[in-house]
Order: structure tokens, then C-alpha cells, then sequence
């Protein structure tokens, strides 16, 4: 930095594609950190250097970073200022801030550039990184399979069909795509590229002309091959993208300033094209699920329901043995799912934590910290994953041993805030902003907060965090903001209670949003829970439920029952019979 | 306008401040159509006119007006296009748009003229009307009367001190305050220039320099002449402020869009004075009520709730005589507020509907349309007061005779709605938006919805309607639409069910935000409600009752019968103590 006289350098946690999860080639800011939380953003300065992580991870951080070289910046926090009021009071005109553009979206550099003072100098194409991380690993490499319409319900052509008219609508003639997950739905394929989430590195750019999939070519075995000459589907280099923007002739091009990166984004403005900037017409597409989908969805949920009940079994039946622990649990259940038939992966890292590692929201077991289960207290359990009908994402709370009436009346408290929100019905037209508090009110009647949203959109065989729907009470400056719920969308409800040092407890299931009924006030929209598993009857505290809230898990249980009772025999179905008994 | 060769002339209904109530001079809408409804907005075109109402007055406005020369435009409905939007596919280049620009504000005019063609004429400052309205009202006249300390809590020369912080804070050297209620609030001065809303026509500007009152000096008697004096506040006449402003030296101003009109904008404009656009500073110094409000407030909601409770009396004891009547409640209950000491007027017209007439939300008896109020059935019954101490708006619906079940599961809901929206606790920072729902779930439950806001703000002596606090679950574009709520503030909450040509079913307490406690999950608010008047359990059905809920009631009664106890004699005591009886 001080050879190229850079004041200061950025290095986010991204890949070309702003995606959520990234693989290890990306992973940079951990490299040079020591700090290895999914998110967190590094700025070094010739000398100082800062990171800036959220609530979730103040605590790890601190931990794994050397304070003498890098400050700890709590977002969030009072007198901490965000990234952008950093750099704006700490750049000077004249001064140089670098960072390598592909990997930061549009919106991000632009609210930065509006930010800063005018004369400081920007320099978005510079990788200094490659030679100060010799081992730094490849790029990532799986080979692409597709998905049959039995699964998608829909073929490439008919979506490709939809994204061509939206183009129509907004007159582009082009479009960008760089969201890994929308590509992938788009042309049913998938890969493994990203831990845990099945998607593959490329972009495509879309005309009525044409469509191009820029993707390693070697990661296209003969099968796939013929598939996408079949489609007309023409393939180029992944890294040739860069060079063909730079060389095409257009009128004009749609493009997401969320997920394209401001590489990108610079050769566009350089060629002159005018830019269309939109969310992705895939989005929407992609959230509503198709009949097709539902259906299979729901036997997802059938298979994964059964390793919950199994495990939330083999738990109960153990726990006095002395022999579980997180870590054998968190791989009890992933085995149980890797057995499952139609497994491709699970879809995030198992969380399994006891008591006081409960509390931390994104506890993941590490031989060193795995605690024992044994003796009294709350076991939770947020766990799920790919299956070739669908994605899954689900936590329980178990209690073994005894536990005090504090924490029956948290767990009572939390199941209450899933039954409300479960069981809402509200007219079309609202949003998550509208319906979040439904879950929370239970919570903050005893005066505590979770510090999350209540749920998220689950994708199909894609990432397990999928916009644009989900549930969160917090309005920040974003299009995504208000998206209203539509049927077809698919939503976890997780609320919790979280002490620290203590224990943590979630409840989550997934809500697919369905039509009630139209009539003279509106149209109404409600929940089906797609959710199979017991929820632990031992921690409840009966008498702080309503009639309606018993009859609601009564219920809920009944078809727990009914759902996987097939796949049972008379000793499991004993066993889901006591958890699925009626209170 | 064929003279004048204007193409259009669109007359709001308004007055010089965007007024949401206005004086009889301003009724020009009115006139022109015969509909009296207090919304609505005239288009006249050289062979057509076209007139915008909303929901409310369908039904009324069909009714009131020609429809061989209007045609009326549903708000909201399909294709009916907005005012803007017609305006952007009716006008063409060289066209003449008019209007006068006093009675419009500015963020309107702008709008307007973003969306339509561009080379369309703007004429803003004529009034074709006056020659036209010979009879024409003249400007309300009413002297000022100042509000001692003792009410308000904190005198003028303070006010003014927060103003000047703000504009400090906003490097703005002048405010133009245009608004009636932030005037009336900032100078401690009412007067009843509005029916019900004890405001005078008037601008101001003020500046670190001084502070100018633009107001008919005829308005001010020998006492606000020399209290205006002692705070050192400069007497203008009330049209002076156009020649005033076109004169004007200054670096900056601060104006509310919002409020001030597209008359005064443009005079601004073309001196060249850059324009710094706000919310009026007063907002929300006007709408967190200080502890000499809130507490004299509460004093104005126990002699309110006095008139309430003997209304309730009056209805229950006399209906099977046969001689109640929806006018004859309206005045029964005015009488009581003006026989009330410190009384100054109601705050509203009041509302009283018997069966279907409760249905219409707005509805106003007439002797030709006031229905006896007699055998079986639910009595609306929505009004409020000015008092010294401050201002209530209040709805109760009694049940005469023997109801059906429908209409007591109907009321029962629309009571769980109103108690679970007044215990609810909530982080700080949550808006309206954010807890709308907890309201209006238990209807939305049933498949019903209200067509309105959940509440509003009350002002201090001032509007009933007062932002920028409310609880209404639709996203709007205005910068209001996000205000956070926070101790101090008042806010209705007044639920409902209203089926057409049978019942309309409402109950509105009003709201004071209270903080509840602050700890390691943050700051947590509630509510305390400030509304003291029995609600009627005879059409409750109690099995729908939670037992939480049943304590909420039982407590709301037991804290109404000890507030009105004081005053009342044994007869009436025990009419109470009936009233509010323990379920």
C-alpha cells in the first residue's frame, strides 16, 4: 500500500456475486484477520487497520483477531461509526481508496462515492492480495447436474419466457444476471461450487436474441452439454464476461446494483450503454413457489421431519447414558439425512448447542468447545437440508433432565410467539414489517428481544436464506424492504429467547403463504405449516396457554403424526405417539 | 376558461395552509358541486369535470351531485386513474393547467408537474372563482385568546428556543411555518378561525433575528397585542406575507412541502433564496406532549369520561320510552361537555349511528335522516371535547334491547382487538406499521377488515387528527409514514367492524406511549390509556375472552370507577359500579 501510496484498502466478505455464503477462494478477510464469522468487513489503512462486525459476532471476534493491529468496530453500536461514516470522515481529498471492484456490489461502491469528499481517488481494479496468500485455494470446481422438470415444474424455456416479457415491460434489451442463486434456478442447474448451497460461479447475460452462460467450461460434462445446446443455451469462459461487456453493442441493459459488481458496473458505464437498474426479474419468480415445488417441498419435509424425530428420539432416550454430546448430535442428524434418500446436502452448518452455547444464535461445535449433554437443561438444534424435492430449515429445543420454571415459561413463551404468527391471517398487500410483531409480542411482554429477523425466505435446492420475503420489524433503505407476501412464498418462523451465559431457545418452523379467501373486505392471506416434527412437550408451562394456542399444537402434532407414521415402525411410532400426545 | 383559454382548473379542497379542516370560505368544492363531504377534488375541463373522493363518500357524493355534468372517480378503485395520473394522460403540450396556487401545497403542485407532458402551461396564481360565488363566506374572523403555562406547560419564548436549535442544527437562517395547529401550539394561542379546531389563519417567519406574526390585526385584542408584545413577537397583517417574502433578503429558508402553499413556494423561488425542505421542527416538539399536558390531559379525559358514562346512563335508562334519537344523543352528550367547566368546544361533529347508520364510519345525523333509537340493537357513538386541559376523542357502541350472537362475537372481537393493541410493549423504534396488526389480527381472524387506520394522534387544543404518530398497517411514500413512537405521544385507538345497512361496531380509547423499562435488550415502551369511561360488557360474549383479557377489562373498570367516583352522587355510583362491573 504505502509502494502504490494507498491510504486505505477495503476487503469485504464477498464473492463476484454478492452472494451470502462464499467459498473458501473468497475468503479473504479471514485469511488476513484470523476471524472466521460468515460476515465482516476489514479496511486497512497504512497504520491502522478495522473491523467491522455485527452483534452476533463481537464476541468471536474479539476473541480470534490481534487487537494491537486491528480495532474491533461493533455495528450497531453507540459512537461506532458505520464503514461509509468511516471512510467519509477519515479520507481526505487526494487520498487513494482501493479495493478489488468484483468484489463489491454497485450500490455498495456508489453509497461510498456519495459519501466521501470530493478529490479522493478511487482505484476499484486492484488485487494486491494474490501474492501475500501463496496458498491461497483455487477457485471453486464441481461439475453442474441438472434438475428435472418433475422437480422444477417448470423448464428453462417457460421461465426464460417470463424474464423476456419483464425485459419487455422495463423496454431493456439486455439483461445481467449475477445472482448465483437466480441462475441456477433459471436453468435447473445446479452444482456445488458453495459450501452448502448448490449453485455454480457464472453469469448470463439475457437478450431476446440470445442467451449466454458465462461459466467454467470444464465444470460441463457431456450430459449438460447437450442440455444447454438443446436450450440454446450459448456457453462462454467464466472470466470471458468481463471482456464481452466491454465490447458489446447495445441500447441499454438491466442490471441489480445489489448483486452486479462494480467491476462490472465500470465497464458498462465506460462503454456507454445506458444501465437500467432493477431488482433481478428473477426474484420474484424464483420466491413464488410453483405447485410443483410445493408438493415436493412437502416431502422434503416429510424425509427431514423423520431425522428430527429421530434424533430428537435418540436424544430423550440417551441423554442419562452420559455418552451426547453437540457435536455427536450435530452429526447423528446429518447422517440420518445423508441416508435419506433424495439427499444432496445438508443446507447449512448443524447448530447444535446445550444451555449457555444455546444462546449463541450461530454456535457451531468445535471439538474443543462441544460440550456434553447430560444431567438438565435445553438442547437446541437448527439443522436442515437439500433434497431433490426441496430445501429444508428447522430447529428444535429439547429439554432433558429438569429444568426451572424460568425456562419453561421462555420455552412456553417462544412457542406462543410461533403459534401467533403461524396462525395469522392478514390481508394482501402486507408485508414482514406488517406481521413481525405478531411473533415478537409474546417476547417483549416479558420484556426481552431476540436480535434477528423472525424468519426468512427458504430457497428450492439454493441458498437456505432467500429474499425477497421474510419477517422483521426493523425498516432500513432498501427496494427489498417492503415486499409484500404472496402465496406461494415460503418463510421460516423462528423467534427465540437468548440468554447469555445461560441458554438459547428457538423454535422454527417454514410457512408457505396461502389464500383464505376473497370477499367485500379484500383478499386474505394466511399460513400452512410445511414443518414436520414434534415440538418438545416436556418444556411447556400448560397454563400460560389459551384454549386456541393448545388446540393450534394439538393440531399441529396430529399432522405431525399422520405425516410420518408411514415411515415408522411400532417402536418409533410409540415414541412419536408420546411426543405427539395431546395437551 | 374559454376566455382565458385554460384547458383545466383543478380546485382542491383546502385552505392557504393545507388545513385537514377548513372555514366555510374556503368550501369551494362545495359549492361548485353540492357535495359536502370534507374531502374531494374538482377538475373542471372546458366540457367535463371530474371529481376525486375516496371510500368514505361513494355513496354520499353520488348522491349529492349532477352526474350529466360531473363525473365521479372512486379513489382507490380499478381503473379509476389518480388525479396526476389523469392529468398526465388528458393534458397535451400547450395546454393550460390552472389553479390558485394559495390553495394548493407545494409537494402537490410539484408532483403534478413531474408527471404530466412536458409544455403544458402552469398558471398558479389565478382565482376565476370569486366573481363566481357572489355569496361567498367571509375569512373566519375570531379573536386570539392566549393558553396560560399553566395548560401548556411551556411558554413561548422556550418553543421558539427549540425552533432555533433545530434551525441551527439545519443551517437554515429563516422558517416559514405555515401550518394553523404548529402556530397555534408554538404561540400558546388559540382562537376558532376552524369549526372545532381552535386555530387562526396566520403565517410565520421566524429567525435567530426575530420573529414575525402574519396575522388579521384585527384578531387581537388589547391582551394579545401586549402579550405578543412582551415576547417580542412582530404583528403583520396576515396577507402581508406574500409582498413580505418577495422582498426578502436571506441566504436560506426552511419550508415544509407539506404544508406551505405553491403561491408562497414560487414567490421564494424567484428571489433566488435557496430553499431547504422539511418537516416543520414543531411536528414532533408538538406531538411529544410534556408532563404539564399529559397530566392536564388526563384531567380533560375524566371530566370527558364524566359525560360519556351519563350519556351511556341516559341511553340505557330511557330507550324502551321510545323517545332517543341519533340527534338527540349528539345533543345530549354536546350539552353535558358544555355544561363541563373549562369546556371550549366540541373537537368534532359528533358521530352517533344507530344499527346500519353505525355502519357508515363518517356519518352525520340530519333531522331528515336521524333514526329513533329503539327496540334491539348497537348504538355508535364517536365525539370528543376541547377543554382547557386539553382535547379527547372518544367512541363507545352501547347495546339496546337483545342483540344476536353474531353481533356480540362482532363486538367482543373488535374489544380483544382494542385491548391487544393497549397492553402491547414494544422495543423504541417500532412505528405504527410495525404493531397496526396486533390490532386488527382478531378481525382480520374473522375475515373482516376496517377501511381505515387502526388511530391517530390527538392534538393539545388543537386538531383531533395530528401527526405525525398513528397505527395504520398500509406503506405509504412520505416521510411521515415511518415516525417512530415515543413517550409523550398520544395516539387513538380505535378499531372497528361496519357491515353495510346493518352495524357498525367501534371502540376508541386514546393511547399515551410510556416507557417501560430499559435493559440489556434495549428500550422498552408501552402504553397507559388515558380514555376513562365504562365500555359496555352487556354484548360481550365472555367465552371468547381470554382470562388475560378479562383482566385487562376488569382492571380498565376498576381504574374508570375510581376516577369518576369523586364526582358523582349514589344514584349515579351505582349506575357505575353496574357499568363497570367485574367479569
Amino acid at each position: 500500500m504505502i509502494e502504490k501510496n494507498y491510504t486505505a484498502y477495503l476487503i469485504p466478505t464477498s464473492d463476484y456475486h454478492s452472494s451470502e455464503y462464499i467459498s473458501d477462494y473468497f475468503k479473504l478477510r479471514e485469511f488476513f484477520t484470523g476471524f472466521n464469522g460468515s460476515m465482516g468487513t476489514l479496511l486497512v489503512m497504512q497504520n491502522n487497520a478495522y473491523l467491522w462486525v455485527d452483534g452476533r459476532y463481537f464476541i468471536q471476534a474479539a476473541k480470534q483477531i490481534d487487537d494491537k493491529i486491528i480495532t474491533l468496530m461493533k455495528m450497531g453500536t453507540p459512537n461506532t461509526p458505520t464503514l461509509t461514516e468511516f471512510l467519509a470522515n477519515n479520507l481526505n481529498p487526494k487520498d487513494t481508496l482501493a479495493f478489488d471492484g468484483k468484489l463489491l456490489n454497485t450500490k455498495t461502491v456508489i453509497d461510498i462515492i456519495k459519501s466521501i469528499k470530493n478529490g479522493i481517488n478511487i482505484v476499484n481494479d486492484e488485487n494486491i492480495i494474490d501474492s501475500l496468500w501463496p496458498e491461497r485455494p483455487k477457485l471453486p470446481f464441481s461439475l453442474l447436474f441438472t434438475l428435472d422438470d418433475f422437480y422444477t415444474g417448470k423448464a428453462y424455456k417457460e421461465k426464460l419466457q417470463q424474464i423476456l416479457d419483464k425485459l419487455k415491460e422495463n423496454n431493456a434489451e439486455y439483461y445481467l444476471l449475477a445472482s448465483l442463486e437466480d441462475q441456477a434456478w433459471l436453468y435447473n442447474l445446479r452444482a456445488s461450487d458453495v459450501l452448502h448451497t448448490p449453485v455454480f460461479l457464472a453469469f448470463s447475460l439475457i437478450s431476446n436474441n440470445s442467451t449466454i452462460l458465462f461459466v467454467d467450461t470444464k465444470k460441463i460434462d457431456i450430459n449438460v452439454a447437450k442440455y444447454l445446446e438443446n436450450n440454446e443455451i450459448i456457453l462462454k469462459p467464466y472470466n470471458e464476461i468481463y471482456n464481452y461487456i466491454k465490447n458489446l453493442k447495445a441500447k441499454n441493459i438491466l442490471i441489480n446494483y445489489d448483486k452486479v459488481n462494480y467491476a462490472l458496473y465500470s465497464i458498462i458505464k465506460n462503454t456507454g450503454i445506458s444501465i437500467i437498474s432493477k431488482d433481478d426479474p428473477t426474484l420474484l419468480l424464483k420466491a413464488i413457489k410453483n405447485e410443483t415445488e410445493i408438493e415436493n417441498t412437502k416431502i422434503a419435509h416429510i424425509k427431514d421431519g423423520l431425522c428430527v424425530f429421530r434424533t430428537m428420539n435418540y436424544i430423550k432416550k440417551n441423554y442419562e447414558n452420559n455418552d451426547l454430546s453437540e457435536l455427536g448430535i450435530g452429526n447423528y442428524i446429518e447422517n440420518l439425512r445423508k441416508e435419506t434418500e433424495g439427499f444432496i446436502d445438508i443446507s447449512f452448518d448443524s447448530i447444535c448447542g446445550f444451555n449457555e452455547h444455546g444462546a449463541m444464535m450461530h454456535y457451531k461445535a468445535t471439538p474443543d468447545s462441544s460440550s456434553k449433554i447430560k444431567n438438565n437443561g435445553l438442547v437446541l438444534l437448527d439443522s436442515g437440508g437439500h433434497y431433490f424435492e426441496g430445501t429444508t430449515d428447522i430447529t428444535r429445543t429439547f429439554s432433558i433432565g429438569k429444568i426451572n420454571d424460568k425456562m419453561k415459561i421462555h420455552y412456553t413463551t417462544v412457542l406462543k410467539s410461533v403459534i401467533a404468527l403461524s396462525k395469522a391471517i392478514f390481508l394482501k398487500g402486507c408485508t414482514g414489517f406488517n406481521l413481525d410483531a405478531l411473533a415478537r409480542e409474546p417476547i417483549w411482554q416479558l420484556l426481552i428481544d431476540y436480535k434477528c429477523g423472525t424468519g426468512h425466505g427458504v430457497g428450492n435446492i439454493l441458498s437456505v436464506h432467500e429474499g425477497p420475503n421474510n419477517f422483521r420489524w426493523q425498516i432500513r433503505n432498501s427496494n427489498l424492504d417492503s415486499q409484500v407476501l404472496l402465496p406461494g412464498m415460503i418463510t421460516t418462523v423462528e423467534p427465540g429467547i437468548y440468554l447469555e451465559n445461560k441458554y438459547g431457545i428457538r423454535i422454527e418452523n417454514e410457512l408457505l403463504c396461502v389464500e383464505k379467501e376473497t370477499n367485500e373486505f379484500g383478499t386474505f392471506l394466511g399460513f400452512e405449516t410445511i414443518t414436520y416434527a414434534p415440538i418438545d412437550l416436556d418444556p411447556i408451562k400448560p397454563s400460560l396457554l389459551t384454549k386456541e394456542e393448545k388446540e393450534w399444537i394439538n393440531e399441529y402434532h396430529k399432522m405431525v403424526y399422520e405425516k410420518l407414521r408411514p415411515y415408522l415402525d411400532k417402536t418409533e411410532l410409540d415414541a412419536l405417539a408420546l411426543y405427539t400426545r395431546k395437551i
